[in-house]
């Protein structure tokens, strides 16, 4: 199977990329920061397997976590749907989007999300990028996404839309470079979500399980919301002081109840 | 895998609790009510997967069962996600939350609503929390959950709601003490189901078929009442009368013919 | 397991009928048509489990067929729930619900439905009563349901809806007897499919194939139509001369093809 | 199993056709343009099954590919549930719907969808027809089908709707000849996708990747739109300039990454 991208020769130490088609000036790969923790590596194909599981991947969106070794590198799949990624498809990338050594393979187009959030964001230990249905409605429309209970404490100090049209105009929606990588990560600001408009979301945490566990009750917390308003009645949202309680005592416990369930389920162990 | 609730050496014979990093004065640990009914232990450990195969139970929320032998004992899982339950894991606690013997487990911080309702309603024999998404809108509206069928006839005379604001202000939501459980059985009272706002529900059965029965239906019956309502016309409810009559006449059936098939497909048997 | 209805010591060639706790005069049992067609009763036991499949059964509800031996007799499962039904739990009965030969074991309480159709309707040789979800509303609003597409060409004549209420008065909504049935079946009258207030449908056919296949597509259609009516905009419904044309044309060509489908997922077959 | 359309005696070099029971004139069967790319049958096969696997099909509905050896036929199964479509069940057509030898099998009676489709537009490869149950509130109500994200680009040029009623009047809303089919043909014009009023949708595309992502997609986006226009804010929509800057850029990027997983999940390969 051929990919997106077009397969280039590879050239040891080097990176030649090829972007939508566009040849980039050749410039050295950066450096490796050394052997990412097991753990962390064994996290992050869960991480991508439970999200395909539990239906906020399909086909597309990606995961990423920063090195354990290094602030300023961060590991992803390869270009490939996420219910397929093994250990073996991870690559070392920086900030600017740049891969250690691809070996040839193809790259997702917009890793640049999670560069640069990862740069604003010294924080943050891991991104998600997803286009679960029931968050697009809040994407597109002027109904802001709210926290409607305990679970989504996470977000009980907004949710801030990014609207490429906005700085970039007209384009074809992808966070394809740096560039729209920053304004994306502007938005995001101090926040743990950020809904990309017309596209997606993308989903911040300390650690992997929180970036996960955020995407997944982020979800739940849009379809109890998009309910609640059809029946038409006076709501009460989750007190921003509530949401605030709720993250001082342990978000959702870190999610490691969940957590060792979708693992479980993931990868048969 | 270390548990959210920091691991205490264990100490035979006294409990020495840390809630929340709070640690506690060491008291005595409540004794045994002895071996339960392996009937009872089959069923509840049956209840915890049933509920999360039917999709009322993702990681989070939790069943007990009244012991047999002593009316002020009951029996609930440590700290675990329900689809993972055995019969291993389950442990005997007092009214006050308090474990006979906890093995140095962690503790589900909620055990205190099944305690406080254990207490207050001796006809009550099995309790379900959970958070099932369609449940939640209900929770925060003013629009009342209602029974639209005859299936949900153990909803006919009313589902409270349960603000934990309204007594306590400003809190993590969750029902972590005994304080807390009391003011819910408080307005839980004589019913079947409290709705707890922002968070989830309550429910209460006079066996472990009944608690884990009017679970799933009270959620099918809020996904047709949301549905019901986007019609947009009149709607004919259940009478109280009705309601009462199918109660009468033997709720469902006890559930034996739809737990047959349940416990079937959870436990493989 | 007990069952809801009492265990009768089994007398030979007579019927001691104990519904709801009643005992009722021992009169003879009917007699038997006669063995039935293997290919009638292998279609009904994969009936039920193709409905239980499909989300339309659940653990209630019940699928029969006409006799193929004799116009006064049919077939249905012992109480159970539909997943679990097999060749052994068919009992054949009369249209007063007598059984020919119980084996001692209980029955469904709403066997009426069933008998009272066959003997209104000479043309029905199958019958399902189900409570699937997103019927419910339906039975329950002034808005009627209508045919949204083609594959609802059944309902093109109308969908009348049977309110226990209006002869029977507060009832715990169960069609458990002769003159409950015979009431419903008058609302049937010459239809498809009849919704029962705060209850279900019943939904009848010529073949298996046909009562199965509309039960499927009626909850679809309600679906489709929820969904259209929630848009807003005015709605072009399925014209009756359309119907009628499609049910001339051999309504969804008689279910064979999804037929084969299903039933090679229900009986590994 | 006996098929709907009436097995005829096989008669070589010739075409017997009974539709809908007509007995048309026998007349040369078209020659076959030889035996087609493996990679072709092996991808239309898998089309079938993922269709199934993702909700757009169910027992009905289905896909066709061009020849690859002439622009004048294309290929599809015989009259068979899609789940359950082989390599063997794949027949040769010309665009008049007549097969290059059916072997006596029955054929899907509307297979002029396909027919007209590849005769109007010589840049089709490959057709879908389906009922997904999210689009028929599309097909039937004033409130038109629009892109609410990226993934939707491929609508960005609009959704036109065929009412079979416009120009054939009262008919059994199929699809099932020539001349109904070029009328649908006529109305897609340059356009990707065509919604069937009451019935469904035709999708189009240059390979069968893209009519199965589309048809995916185009589901996704349907429930997306019911949802976001259920929240009662201002939408801003995908902006037509976007959606072609989307396709310029490579639709979807040629889906070959779900295309990759969708493949493995419905083939096990």
């Amino acid at each position: 199977m051929t990919t997106t991208i077009t397969r280039r020769s590879f050239l040891a130490g080097s990176v030649l990329l090829s972007i939508e088609g566009t040849l980039l000036a050749q410039q050295p790969a950066p450096t490796s920061a050394g052997v990412a923790d097991p753990a962390l590596i064994e996290n992050l194909v869960a991480a991508y397997r439970i999200l395909a599981q539990q239906g906020v991947l399909d086909g597309f969106g990606h995961v990423s976590a920063r090195h354990n070794r290094a602030a300023n590198r961060f590991i992803m799949s390869r270009s490939l749907a996420p219910e397929l990624v093994t250990a073996a498809d991870l690559i070392e990338f920086d900030f600017e989007g740049n891969p250690v050594d691809a070996k040839g393979r193809a790259l997702y187009s917009e890793r640049f999300i999670h560069g640069e959030i990862y740069r604003a964001r010294p924080d943050v230990r891991a991104v998600v990028h997803n286009h679960a249905p029931s968050l697009i409605p809040f994407s597109v429309t002027t109904v802001p996404l709210r926290p409607m209970y305990h679970m989504a404490s996470f977000i009980g100090n907004g949710v801030p839309i990014f609207d490429i049209r906005k700085s970039f105009g007209m384009t074809d929606m992808l966070v394809s470079d740096s560039a729209k990588g920053k304004a994306l990560a502007q938005v995001l600001a101090d926040k743990n979500c950020v809904l990309m408009r017309g596209h997606g979301v993308a989903v911040v945490g300390p650690t992997i399980q929180h970036a996960v566990g955020r995407s997944i009750y982020l979800e739940v917390n849009a379809r109890v919301q998009s309910q609640a308003m059809a029946l038409g009645g006076n709501i009460t949202y989750l007190d921003p002081q509530e949401a605030q309680k709720m993250m001082d005592a342990g978000e959702n416990r870190g999610y490691e109840r969940p957590w060792e369930l979708w693992k479980a389920k993931a990868t048969g162990k």
